[in-house]
């Protein structure tokens, strides 16, 4: 097995400042459980780290594999290892689970110590910011002191952004892929339509589903609502086009299906068989709210925080976060001197592209790396 | 009032042939009642007709008022009347609502007289070739022979390209306008989620829901979904943005909600109160069956029956049926000489640019109209 063969999850759990981690909600949560995986080694000036934050429904397990069993490796294992772009001979390579998520970090799937029972809905709103917070309690937990650089795409770039605001002093560079400092309004429509699909299933039942079989349904649709738009109409074209799936004469026939739906249908159901969904309702909550600019003089003013080089890529196809978006974030933070560049991935794919053009994206991060 | 005033619908109603009207699913119906407005006057050759095709959730009340006290004309009025681009001083304006429709011409809602119950999901799958040719009897009805021109945007546009086809020798002109000669994937895709909100409703109930309070908040989704589609990720942007509605207490709630949303909500309630959820199901399927080539010897073949002007619009920011579409019709038909021209609405607002923008939409047609 080449990579960075077999790895584990561990988790790292803190009670939070005296009363519990504090969220920009204002609300308390405690303990706070963080799933996260490492690759390479941490020097001794604790200064060689990379944070790959993850998208809406991925997780910690960024490569290798947890048995040799396992069919597939971590969902971006391409892009690290020994001689990989995040090569783990020179580079400490970080993955946690966002808070909020059902991987392992505490999220409205985990158990409230104060009740003995799941979150459900009585989980509190978290944000990006929240997420990146809860990241930087566990890169101190590390030990460590600062990241060659953050990167992350869709909602994992939001991260790196979110980073570079936050904490701008504690990062080399941050690449943010396929994303923006703040959710737009079609973003914002896309996610709360997902959301209705799940909360108008009864079995949903306010988010109190556990044990008793959940809104597998309405999670599913939201599923195949979001892969619509992770895509791109010639890629769906030229993987299905207009190809009947069955018997000719069910061609007349309200049940019969294309090729298009089969495949919509089948990714539902793979998300059903491993997410939860509460979690996709406050994690696509967690993205609408999204704005770097909130607590700040303006959006601008927010990202001129950023001390660190920044490579925003964008992706020629995605129609969720269409490139001007990324070129915006270069433009504003040229303008006032900043150390910026935008980088375009030539896909047919949309949106999902950073997680399946490999070797276009190695090649956009390696040439960026290099002049670090 | 301007425009063309008063006026009412009627019904036209047939047996079909012997058996009642063949579908092209090789089922029967009978009797198909069409509804239908007209507006100025036929001619005494009858030959000075122009036929509207309304789009998924339109009906025949294209142009004036039914009453005084109408708040609003019909979904063209703009273009329809004397002096306007479609001038009932010179011609003879029909627009009838499409088979499978739920305003007026049988569909779904109506009731089946085997049964004396209403059809719901017994109503056999229609096409928009069917619904074409029930506008043909409707026309033949109205001792129309021949039609200046054939019009309609999304799904009117599809009806309008299978008029030319179908009907080669019936027409002067075909204006099909933001539409493909078939439907592509990622319309198929839009559509198919959009009918699963409906479908898993509890309250669809399998179509059978009539008297007994219908799949609201399924049908509310779907329109959700749909109107997403129909404009643009810039124009949600400069209508919306990410203003927040509510009280800023609300922000950090789960329910707070962006204007989006709440614009998205209100479009959702208001088709409701309008419009049948199995009608929705039975026109998206006509939607996603849509290919004027089904039955010849290929979709080019089918193109070059074509014997009439073509004027293909396309829209500069709809993304559920984009510009190279429209081009695409153009390039085939041109390429055996057809007389085909393409003409591009430059516009922000997507697919329903066609339905707003009246003025840019009135200077295309009225030039292409005066070639004819």
């Amino acid at each position: 097995m080449d990579g960075v063969g077999l790895v584990e999850t561990k988790t790292y759990t803190f009670a939070g400042a005296p009363e519990g981690f504090l969220l920009e909600s204002e609300a308390r949560l405690s303990p706070v459980s963080v799933a996260y995986e490492t690759y390479g080694e941490l020097n001794s000036d604790g200064d060689n780290a990379i944070l790959i934050c993850h998208a809406l429904t991925g997780d910690a397990h960024v490569a290798g594999k947890h048995s040799p069993h396992d069919r597939i490796p971590g969902w971006w294992d391409e892009m690290i290892g020994p001689g990989r772009v995040f090569d783990t001979n020179r580079y400490y390579v970080v993955c946690s689970n966002v808070l909020g998520g059902c991987y392992g970090t505490t999220g409205p799937s985990s158990i409230n110590p104060s009740t003995g029972r799941r979150y459900g809905m009585s989980f509190p709103v978290v944000t990006i910011r929240d997420m990146v917070r809860v990241q930087w309690e566990l890169l101190r937990y590390l030990k460590v002191n600062r990241l060659v650089s953050v990167i992350g795409g869709s909602m994992g770039g939001m991260q790196a952004l979110e980073w570079a605001v936050t904490y701008p002093d504690f990062m080399e560079s941050a690449i943010p892929i396929a994303t923006s400092g703040r959710l737009s309004a079609q973003g914002i429509a896309y996610n709360q339509v997902q959301r209705l699909a799940i909360t108008q299933d009864p079995r949903w039942n306010n988010g109190d589903y556990y044990g008793a079989g959940g809104p597998d349904a309405g999670l599913a649709l939201a599923r195949m609502i979001g892969t619509i738009t992770y895509k791109s109409d010639p890629s769906w074209t030229a993987k299905f086009g207009r190809t009947f799936s069955g018997k000719r004469s069910d061609y007349f026939k309200f049940d019969g299906r294309f090729e298009m739906e089969n495949y919509l249908l089948y990714q539902g159901q793979k998300l059903v068989q491993r997410f939860d969904a509460n979690t996709y309702l406050y994690l696509t909550k967690a993205m609408d709210l999204h704005d770097v600019g909130r607590g700040y003089e303006s959006y601008e003013k927010a990202l001129l925080r950023i001390r660190c080089k920044v490579l925003s890529v964008g992706i020629s196809s995605d129609f969720l976060y269409p490139t001007p978006l990324q070129k915006e974030l270069v433009q504003i933070l040229r303008r006032a001197n900043r150390d910026a560049r935008y980088a375009e991935l030539e896909s047919p794919y949309g949106h999902d592209a950073f997680l399946i053009e490999f070797e276009k994206m190695s090649g956009v991060l390696s040439r960026f790396l290099s002049t670090l």
